[in-house]
C-alpha cells in the first residue's frame, strides 16, 4: 500500500484537505465517464501545479508512428495512443482581477472531493485565500450525462467570504492541447474552425491521420444571463474560444454558472454538420436544465446499480473497493456500441496505448455477461468478428496463409499495435481467449445466433492459425509449439508452453464440434461458412490430427503439467525465500535475470486450470496450485484475482481473502505507485470475479447457475446479483448460511454446493 | 553479387566511368584510413547527388542517448556513435563563376577512380563540361599519410579544356556537419573557434557530452602562392572557414593547388594548445611537401606489404579481394595505440557504432598476430584490461558480484552500448572470446608476461563470472546455462547453447591452470593478483565443481552436441529444401519465424569446433560439420570463414573455395547490398584466416608453426607470409607442391602434414 488519504464510506470516493502531491492521483481516481467520453478530475480553473490533463472520447485515437532502438521484421508501422481531447471543462476565475490558482493561494481550507458512484456525480469544494486576501468559497459539481452520453455538466459556484469582490468567470474550450505520451512530439489535432455565438462556443478540430473530427462545445447559463451581451465579452484565437461572465459580487453571495459542454464526434455524425449535431444535443440539455439532468443522472446509477452491485458488510474499505470497481468498469464501458471496447485504463489516462487487450475476454465479458443484458456480452464478442479481417492480415505478416487470424496484443482498429517481438509475434496466445470467450459466452448465455452469425467464421480463423503454428517434432512424435510468450511475461521465447499448447489443441477441438454441431443442426450457416471460408474436409483432418498429438510437458516427479520445456531446470527457489530487497523483481533485476528465474508474473499454468476447470480435478488444482503459486510474485494486476478464485474453491479461505484484498482497493491505496498515470480498469473486473467466482463459487454447469457460497471470516455477509439468461439471481451470504432471492415471475433451477434446487420469485431459498 | 563494376587489378581498386548510382558505394569502397583517422571517398568538390559524407577520428565517438520502444531495466543509458568529424578534404571549384558540380553538369568523360593499395593513396580524374561549356580535366590525389598520422594531403589541379577561364578554387573547413545515425537529432559538436591566418586555417570544435577537443587544419599551397594576399581572400563563419585561389588559366593549362590537412586532437594535446599543435604538423608537411609525403607514403605501405602481402597466381580477381581486405585492415588498425580498437565499418562508415566488438578476438587478432609484430596483438589484449573494471561494473548492472566480469556486446570505453535484451543480456559467450584470445596470443607467441601482468586478472573476472551465470539444475544434476544468445543471433533466450557451455568450462579450467602455473613458476605475481583480487582456494573449487559438471546437451541420434536444449524439435528442412523466395530470411520472414527455424545465421556448434579443434577428433568434426551446415544461411559477413577452414581442413576444396569466394569480395560485389553504408572489415580478417588457416592449414602445435597447405585448383599458386616469434616464414603453394622460405639467420623447425621439417634462411624447402 502506498496511500491511504482516501476516507472510508460506502457509497463515495472522498478526499479531505488539500495536498498538491496527491493531486494527480486524485485527478485519477476522481476521474469520470459515461462510456463514450471520460474526463480525469482535473480543476475546471487554472492551476499552476503538477498535473496531468485528460479529456478522452471513446473510439478516437491517433496512429503514432513506432518508435524502436532496433527494428525487426513485422513490427507494426504505429501504436495507436489514446487521444487526450480538447478541453471542454476549463472555467478560469478572477477575483479583483487576481487568477485563481490553488498552487498559488495563501491558504486552501476545507478542501473536499467527492465522487459519488451511486448517484455518478463528482464534487469539489474548498475555501482559498487569495493574494489579494479575498477569501473565496468555491464549490464545483459536474457529471457525465450516462442519458446524452455526448454531453458533460459543471455546476460552479464562488462566494467571496470576507469581502465584496469582482469575480469574473471565463468558461473557456481549449484545442491547443498536448498528449503526454508521444513519441515524436507530433501534433495530434488539427483545429478547422472556432466558433462563438451568444452564449455558446463550437472548436472543431480533426486529428492527424485518423480524420476523426470532434465538435467541442459549449453553453454558459448563469442566472443573470438574461440580456446579458455574450458576443461583445467572448474571445477566440485558432485554438481557443472563451466567455466572460463578470459580476460585483457581495461578501456571502453566490455567483454560480452552469456549464454544458462536450463532444460531437464523426464517429456519430455527418463530419460537416456537427456543431448542429453539437446544438442538438445542447438543445436537449438546456430544455432539460442542471437540476432535471442530475435527477437523471441519480436515476440512470440506480439503474447500473440496481444490476451489478455487491454489497458488503462489515467491512467498510472492501464495500467502497469493490464499489469504485464496479463504478469504473461501468464508467468505462456500457456495451451500447459495437465499436467500442474496455481499455486497460479507460478514460482514466493514456499509458498502454490502444484500447483492446485479451483483458477484455480473459477478465472483463463474465461481468458484463452476469451484470447487464447480454447483448452487452455480445457487441464484445461482435467486436472481434468485425476485426476478423484484420486479424487475417496480422497472420499474414507474420508469414501464415490461407486465413489463419492471430487477434492483435494491443488494438484499436484490429491492427497489431505492439512492438516487442517477445510479445507481438510471440504471446500468441491471446488468440485462445478469443475463442475461449464465444465459449464462455455461450455456455453462459444459451445463445447460438452469435456463433451462427459471427463466431464460427472467428473460430475457424483462430484454428488455422493454430494449426498452422504447431509444428511436428520428430524428436518427440508429437506437435509442439516453439518460440511463445504465455501468460507469465517473466517467460519469453520458450518452447510448449502448457497453457498455449492447452488452449490451441482446445481451440481446434472447438471449432471442429461447431462445425459439426452447424452442420447437423444449421445446415444452411453451416454450407454458407464452410463456402466462405473456403474449408474443406481435408484440412479440418490436419487440424484434428495436430489436436490429437499436441505435446504437453509434463513432470513425472512432481505430477505436474511444466510451464514450459526445461522449466524444472531453473534454481526453484520459492518467493518467501527470496530476499524482499530484490522485490518486485521487474524494477530490481535486469531482464535476463528475470527470464531465467523461476518467478511468474501472473498465473500461466493455472490461468489455464481456471478456463478449463472441468478439464482437471480438485487433486489436480491443488497440486498445481500448489506448485505454482510459490513462485508467482504477482507482479501484473491481473495475477491475484485468479488465485484468490483458486484459492477459494480449494478451501483456502484466508489465502483467497488475502489475495482479493491485493486486487480491490489496488488503486485506491496506489499498492503499485502509479496510480497518478490513471487506474487498472481490467483488473478491476477480475476483482468481481474474486468475489462472484471464487466467494461465491459461482458457475454454469450444465445450463445452470451453480454456487459453492463461502464468505472470509473478516465479513459478516455480502450480496450480489447475476443476470442469468434474463432472470436475475441474488444471492447473499452470511456466516454459515446462503440465502438466493430472484426477481420476476419465472422459477429457476441452481445449483447449491452441486445440489439442485429450484428458486422462485417469490420466496427466499436459504440453505 | 550486387554489382561488377570494379575493374579487376592486381593491386588497385578502379572504378571507370561516371554513375551519380554508384556514387555513395564507391564513396565506402575507394575510402582511405591510416589507423588514426579515415576518410570516405567524398568530393573534395560540391556536389549536389546522392552521397554520404564521412570523416573519422579514430576514438573519437558521441556517446547518443538510447532510444528503445520499451525499456528493459539494464539496458545502457546511451549508445557509442561513430562521429561523423569536421571536413577538412572542402576545395570548392568555380569555373567562370559556375560552380562545378559533377551531378549537375552537361557531360562527364573519362571518370576514373583508383585506390592504389600498393602505395596507399586514391586518384580520381574526369573530363565535365559545365552548364556554361566549359570543359575542364580534373585530376585529385589524396593520402592519409602513415608517417605523420594526423596529417592527409591532397593534390587537386583544375585543367580549362575548351578555353580560357576563370578558375576559383576555393579549399575549406567545415564543422557544421552531421550524422546520419543520430537517435535524437542531437546536436554532436560544438564549434569553439575559427582561425583564419595566411595560408592555414583551423577550427577547434569539440564534442558535446564526451568532451574530445579537436583542431581540424589546413594549409593551401599553390605554385602561385608567393605574395598571393590570403587574409583578404578569405572567409569565414561560425563553423567554416575557406580561402580563394583564384587565376585566368589559359586553354590547356593546369591550375594546382596541394591542401595539407587533418586533426590534431586532445587524446594526443593539451586541449588548450591544439592550434599549435596543428601548426606543428603542418611546418613539418610542408618542409616535407607533398612529393616527398607521397615517396613516404610508398615506402610506409611497402613495409606494410612487405608483411602482409599474399599473392594468388592465376585468379586477378580473387588477388584483387585478398589485397583490399589486407589493406581495409591496415588502414583501419595499425596496432600502435592500446587505446583503440576494430571497429566493424573501420573509417567507412557510421552503422554499428561502437569501436570494439567480440569480432576483435574472434577474427581480428591471429591477423594482426601474424603479420605485425606481436606488440600489436599484445595491444588489443591490453585494451581489454583496461576494461576490466568497466567490465566488472556492466556485470554488477545485471547483477552478477565479486569481481565477476561481463564484457560489451558492443562498446567504445569499456562500457556496454547495445540495447537489445536479447544480445545486451544474454549474448554473453563474448566473455569466451576475450579468454581464447590470451590463449591464442599466449600459444602464438610464447610471451607469458600478459598473463602476469594483466591477463589473469581478466582471466579470474571472467570464470567468476561462468560461475556466478551457471546454475544447478537438480533435474539433470548437472550446471546449466539458461537463458543466453549464441554467436548464431537467429536463437535468443535459449538453454544450454552448447557453445556458450563449452567455453564457460574451458575459461573456468584455463583460468585455474594459470593461477596454478603462476603459484609455481611467478609467485610474486601469483601472489599479488590473489590479494588484489581477493582470490581464495574456495572460490576455486566452486569454480572447479562449475567446470566439471557442465551440461552439454547431446543427440544420441545424430552422435552430435546439439546447438541448445531442444534444437531437434524443430521442423529440420535444410537450407537447400527452402524456397529461394523465402531468402535471405532475415529480411523476409518475421523474427519469432527465424527463431523457430532451424536456420543458423553463422558458425554456433562450429564456431566452438574452430576454437578448441583439438579437443575433438576429425570425424566428429565432419559429422558436427554435415550436421549442422546444412542448416546454416550465412547471413552474417562472419559466416564462411569458419566455414571455409573447416570444409579445408576436411579435403573439401571446392566447397572451401566456394566459401572463400563469398568473403573476399563481399564488400567489392556487394552481396549484401549494402556497401555504401561503409564497409565489412572485421569479416576482411575472416577471408584472411581463410587462407592462411583454410587452404594453408596453418596451426600452431606444440610451439611450432604447422602447415596442411592444400590449393583451390581454380589457382596456380598462392603465398602468404607469417611473423612467428620474430621469425618471418613464407609459404608457397603451387599445384601439387608447396615451398618454404624464412628471412633473417635463424632455423626454424615447423610441420608439414604432421611431419617435423626445419627450415633454413638459405634454402628453399619444397615440399
Amino acid at each position: 500500500m502506498n496511500q491511504d488519504y482516501i476516507v472510508p464510506n460506502n457509497w463515495s470516493i472522498i478526499e479531505e484537505g488539500f495536498d498538491p502531491d496527491t493531486v494527480r492521483a486524485s485527478e485519477s481516481l476522481f476521474s469520470i465517464g459515461n462510456g463514450a467520453m471520460g474526463q480525469r478530475a482535473n480543476f475546471e480553473e487554472y492551476y499552476s501545479g503538477p498535473t496531468f490533463q485528460g479529456s478522452y472520447i471513446a473510439g478516437v485515437y491517433y496512429p503514432d508512428k513506432t518508435r524502436v532502438g532496433w527494428w525487426k521484421n513485422g513490427y507494426p508501422e504505429y501504436f495507436a495512443k489514446v487521444l487526450n481531447a480538447p478541453n471542454w471543462i476549463g472555467i478560469n476565475v478572477f477575483v479583483n482581477d487576481e487568477k485563481l490558482d490553488l498552487f498559488k493561494c495563501k491558504s486552501v481550507e476545507d478542501f473536499r472531493r467527492e465522487l459519488n458512484m451511486k448517484e455518478g456525480w463528482y464534487e469539489r469544494s474548498f475555501r482559498a485565500t487569495l493574494q489579494n486576501d479575498i477569501e473565496v468559497k468555491v464549490v464545483s459539481r459536474r457529471f457525465l450525462s450516462l442519458d446524452l452520453d455526448e454531453l458533460g455538466v459543471i455546476r460552479y459556484a464562488v462566494t467571496p467570504l470576507n469581502s465584496d469582490a469582482k469575480v469574473l468567470l471565463r468558461p473557456y474550450l481549449d484545442s491547443g492541447i498536448k498528449n503526454e505520451d508521444t513519441n515524436w512530439e507530433d501534433k495530434f489535432w488539427d483545429t478547422l474552425d472556432v466558433k462563438l455565438q451568444g452564449n455558446q462556443a463550437f472548436i472543431v478540430s480533426k486529428t492527424m491521420k485518423t480524420d476523426f473530427y470532434v465538435s467541442t462545445f459549449m453553453q454558459v447559463e448563469a442566472g443573470e444571463c438574461n440580456g446579458y451581451d455574450f458576443e461583445s465579452n467572448s474571445f477566440k484565437s485558432s485554438t481557443y474560444a472563451s466567455i466572460n461572465l463578470e459580476r460585483k459580487v457581495k461578501k456571502g453571495e453566490e455567483f454560480s454558472m452552469v456549464k454544458y459542454g462536450g463532444y460531437a464526434t464523426s464517429m456519430n455524425h455527418d463530419k460537416y454538420k456537427l456543431i448542429s449535431a453539437s446544438r442538438n444535443i445542447l438543445d436537449q440539455a438546456v430544455t432539460l436544465g442542471y437540476e432535471k439532468l442530475l435527477e437523471k443522472q441519480k436515476q440512470a446509477w440506480a439503474g447500473v446499480w440496481e444490476m451489478a452491485d455487491i454489497t458488503i458488510d462489515g467491512d467498510v474499505k472492501a464495500q467502497q473497493g469493490i464499489r469504485f470497481n464496479i463504478f469504473q468498469l461501468n464508467q468505462t464501458y456500457l456495451g451500447k456500441d459495437a465499436r467500442l471496447n474496455i481499455g486497460p485504463k479507460g478514460f482514466t489516462g493514456e499509458k498502454y496505448g490502444g484500447s483492446t487487450y485479451w483483458d477484455t475476454e480473459a477478465y472483463c465479458i463474465p461481468f458484463y455477461m452476469a451484470t447487464k443484458d447480454q447483448k452487452v456480452a455480445r457487441n464484445l464478442l461482435t467486436y472481434r468478428y468485425k476485426h476478423l479481417e484484420k486479424a487475417i492480415e496480422n497472420a499474414e505478416k507474420l508469414g501464415f496463409t490461407n486465413g489463419a487470424a492471430l487477434y492483435p496484443m494491443v488494438t484499436m482498429n484490429g491492427e497489431e499495435c505492439h512492438n516487442e517481438w517477445e510479445i507481438t509475434f510471440e504471446e500468441i496466445h491471446r488468440n485462445g481467449a478469443i475463442a475461449f470467450a464465444i465459449y464462455n459466452y455461450l455456455r453462459y448465455t444459451g445463445d447460438y445466433s452469435y456463433v451462427r452469425e459471427m463466431g464460427m467464421e472467428v473460430m475457424i480463423g483462430i484454428a488455422r492459425f493454430w494449426h498452422q503454428r504447431a509444428t511436428y517434432s520428430t524428436a518427440k512424435k508429437k506437435y509442439v509449439i516453439l518460440g511463445v510468450t504465455g501468460p507469465n511475461e517473466y517467460e519469453n521465447n520458450v518452447n510448449n508452453n502448457w497453457y498455449t499448447n492447452y488452449i490451441a489443441k482446445w481451440c481446434i477441438n472447438f471449432a471442429i464440434e461447431h462445425i459439426e454441431k452447424l452442420k447437423a443442426e444449421h445446415t444452411e450457416d453451416h454450407d454458407r461458412i464452410r463456402e466462405k471460408t473456403a474449408l474443406k474436409d481435408t484440412e479440418i483432418s490436419k487440424w484434428q490430427e495436430v489436436a490429437d498429438n499436441m505435446f504437453f510437458p509434463y513432470s513425472e516427479e512432481h505430477k505436474v503439467y511444466l510451464q514450459q520445456d526445461g522449466f524444472l531446470d531453473k534454481e526453484m527457489v520459492t518467493v518467501a525465500d527470496l530476499d524482499k530487497s530484490q522485490r518486485p523483481i521487474n524494477q530490481k533485476w535486469s531482464w535476463d535475470r528475470i527470464l531465467r528465474s523461476p518467478y511468474i508474473k501472473q498465473a500461466d499454468t493455472l490461468q489455464g486450470f481456471y478456463f478449463f476447470e472441468d478439464d482437471f480435478t480438485r487433486e489436480e488444482l491443488e497440486r498445481h496450485f500448489d506448485f505454482y503459486e510459490p513462485f508467482t510474485v504477482h507482479e501484473s494486476s491481473l495475477s491475484p484475482c485468479v488465485h484468490s478464485i483458486q484459492a477459494a474453491s480449494l478451501d483456502r479461505m484466508d489465502q483467497a481473502y488475502t489475495f482479493y484484498l491485493r486486487t480491490s482497493r489496488l488503486d485506491l491505496d496506489d499498492y503499485n505507485k502509479e496510480v497518478h498515470e490513471g487506474l487498472h480498469i481490467t483488473s478491476m473486473a477480475g476483482t468481481w470475479m474474486s468475489i462472484v467466482e471464487g466467494f461465491g463459487g459461482m458457475r454454469i454447469k450444465n445450463g445452470m447457475p451453480s454456487f459453492e457460497p463461502r464468505i472470509p471470516k473478516e465479513w459478516k455477509a455480502y450480496s450480489f446479483k447475476v443476470n442469468f439468461r434474463n432472470q436475475i439471481i441474488k444471492m447473499t451470504v452470511e456466516q454459515g448460511q446462503a440465502s438466493f432471492s430472484l426477481e420476476g415471475d419465472k422459477e429457476l433451477d441452481i445449483l447449491v454446493n452441486g445440489k439442485e434446487m429450484r428458486v422462485s420469485p417469490d420466496n427466499l431459498l436459504t440453505v
